[in-house]
C-alpha cells in the first residue's frame, strides 16, 4: 500500500516534468521550416532530457518493483531525488536557449550529477531498509553503471567551459549506458 | 504490477499532454465575441488534438487490457510513443496560430504519422513478447485501421501544402476510423 | 480494471485542469496589498471554478464507484465530459479577467452548461450498460439536481448581459446545491 | 477503493502543484552565473514551498494508511486542503519575486496557517468518521506538532513585516519539526 502510492506519488511528479518541458518549446513568430530552426538546440535539450528523465522513471520503476517495505525515510530521500528531477525543466531550457554555452551546459550536468547522487542515496535507505542480505539488496548487486555515470559527469563537468561537444558526449554516452534494460532485478525475479 | 505502473505513468503523461493543449488558449485582450474570433482556429485544432491524444489513450488503454507481461523493451517502446505524443501540444500550437498554413499543417501531420509509427513499434515489441501465438496477438489481429491511417497521412503530408482542407479533412477521418470502439479485444475477452 | 484506469485518467485530467487555473494568478509587480486587489476578481473566479472542477470530480468518483462495468462509448462519453472540464481554465480566466464582463461571463456559463450536458450523457451511456432494472440504474434514482442546475444555468445565460450579479448568484446557487454530498449511491451501497 | 481514489486525486493535485512551481525559475537572458543571481531569492522559495508542500504529502499519506473508511465530507475536508495548497504556486512566486518583502512573505504565512488549519480540519472530520475510540483517532494521538506549528506560524505573521529573517526562521523551524518522520502511525501499525 504504501508503497503503491510512493510509486504513484513519483509517477505523477516524474509525469509532469517530462511534460512540461515541451512548454519550452514556445512556437515561433513565422510559419516556415526558417522559423524552426532556431528551436533546434531546444529540441535537442528536450529529447536528451525526456530520454534522462525517462531513464530515471525506468529505473526507479524496476527498484521499486523489488521493494517489499518503505518507511519514513524512504519518503524523504524520494522526495529529495524527485527535488533534483524537479530542476531539469528549468536546466534543460537554460541549455537549450544558450545553444549548450559553457555554463548553462555546467549547470546541466550538476543537476544530472545531483540526480545520480539522490537516486544513489533512494538506493543506500532502501538497503538499509531491507538489510545487507536481502533480496532486494543482492538484486541491486553491483551498481557499476552508478558509479560510471559519476565519474563521466565529472569529467564532463569541466569540459563544458573548454568543449561543449566532448560535455555532451559524455552525457548522451551516460544515457546510452542505461539504455539497455537493467537485467539485475529480472535475473532475480 | 509492472503492467499497472506503465499504464499508470502513461495515463499521466497523456492526461498533461491532453490539458495542457488547453493553455494555448490565450485570454484575449477584449470581452466581447469579437475578441474570440482570432481564436476560433485555435480553437480548432484544440479540438482535433484532444481527439487524436484521446484516441491514442483510449488504444493504449485496449491494447494493454490484453496485456500479460512486459519486458525491459516495452518500457521504452512506451516512452517512445509518449515522446511523440508529448510534442502534440507544440505541433497544435504551430498549426493553430498560423490558422493551418502549409508548414505547420505538414509538421502537425508528421507528429501524427510519427506516434503512429511509435504505436506499431509498441505492438510489435509486445507480439515478441507474448509470442505470435499468443492470446494476446490474436487479439490484436488484422490491424487494417493502423495501415489505413499510416496511407491516409502520407496522401495527408504533400496535400498541406496544396490545399489545407483536403490534409485536415484526411486527418479528421483517420480520427473518425478510430471513434468506433475498437472491437478486436472485446472479441477475445 | 478499465473501470480502474478511467477513474485514474480521469482522475489525472481533472487534478489538472483544477491546478493549472492557478496558473492565472500572475504574480503583480507591486510588493503590497494595493498590487493584490486587480487580482481580486481573478481569484474570485478561481474559487468558483475550483468548487465547481471539484464538484464534477466528486459527483465522477461517487457515480463510478456504483458502475460495475465499462464498455467503449463510456470511454467517449467520459473524453467528451472531459473535454468541456477542460475548457474551464480558459472559461474562468476569460471572465476573471474582464471582471465579470457580460460575454465572458456568458462563456463561462455555456461551458458550465456543456459540461452538464456532457455529465448527463454519461449517465445515460452507463445506464443503457448497466441495464434501466440494474442496481446501478436505481441508486442514480431521480436526478432532479441535474434538471435543476441546467434550467438555473439557462437563466444566468441571457441575465449575465443583464445584471452580473444576478447571475453569479445563480451560478453559485447551482454550486451549493451540489454541495451538500450526495447520499443516492450511499443509500443503495 | 473510495479512499484509494481520494489519494489518487490527492497525489495527482500535489504532484502538479509541487512541480508547476517551477515553472517560475524563468529563464534568465545572460549565460553565465551573473544571470542566474537575480534567481536565488526565487529559488530559495521554491525549495522552501518544495519542502512544506512534500511535507503535506507525506502526513496525507501517512493519515489516511490508517483511514478505514471515507465518508461524503471527507471528500470536502480534503479539498478544501488541497484548496489552500494550489494557493502555494502564486503565495511562492509573490515572495521569491520580492525577495522576501514583508507584505509578500506575509501572505506566504497566511497560505500555510490556511494549510495546517485545512489540515487540521480534516483530520476532524476523519476522527468524526471513525469514533473517538477507534484506532484512528488513537494512532493520531497527541497533535502537538500540529499547535506548535500555528503558534509558529502566528508569530512569524506580524515578524514579516519588522525582520523577514526572523519570520523565515520560523517557516523554516516548522518544516524541521515536521521533518522528522512521524512515528504516530506506525507504533500502531
Amino acid at each position: 500500500m504504501t508503497k503503491g502510492r510512493i510509486e504513484a506519488f513519483s509517477d505523477g511528479v516524474i509525469a509532469i516534468i517530462i511534460t512540461i518541458m515541451v512548454l519550452e518549446l514556445k512556437v515561433p513568430e513565422g510559419h516556415d521550416a526558417a522559423a524552426l530552426q532556431p528551436l533546434i538546440p531546444v529540441f535537442l535539450s528536450y529529447v536528451l532530457s525526456f530520454a534522462n528523465v525517462g531513464l530515471y522513471w525506468n529505473n526507479h520503476h524496476h527498484m521499486f518493483h523489488s521493494v517489499t517495505h518503505v518507511g519514513g525515510w524512504v519518503l524523504w530521500a524520494n522526495l529529495h531525488l524527485l527535488f533534483w528531477l524537479s530542476l531539469m525543466p528549468f536546466a534543460t531550457a537554460f541549455m537549450g536557449e544558450s545553444e549548450f554555452a559553457g555554463f548553462p551546459l555546467a549547470v546541466y550536468v550538476v543537476d544530472l550529477l545531483m540526480c545520480a547522487a539522490a537516486y544513489f542515496l533512494l538506493e543506500r535507505v532502501l538497503i538499509a531498509q531491507h538489510g545487507r542480505d536481502s533480496t532486494f539488496a543482492k538484486s541491486l548487486g553491483r551498481s557499476w553503471k552508478d558509479k560510471a555515470s559519476v565519474v563521466l559527469y565529472l569529467i564532463a563537468l569541466p569540459m563544458a567551459f573548454v568543449s561543449n561537444w566532448v560535455a555532451l558526449t559524455l552525457v548522451v554516452a551516460v544515457a546510452l549506458l542505461w539504455f539497455v534494460p537493467d537485467r539485475r532485478f529480472e535475473r532475480h525475479a
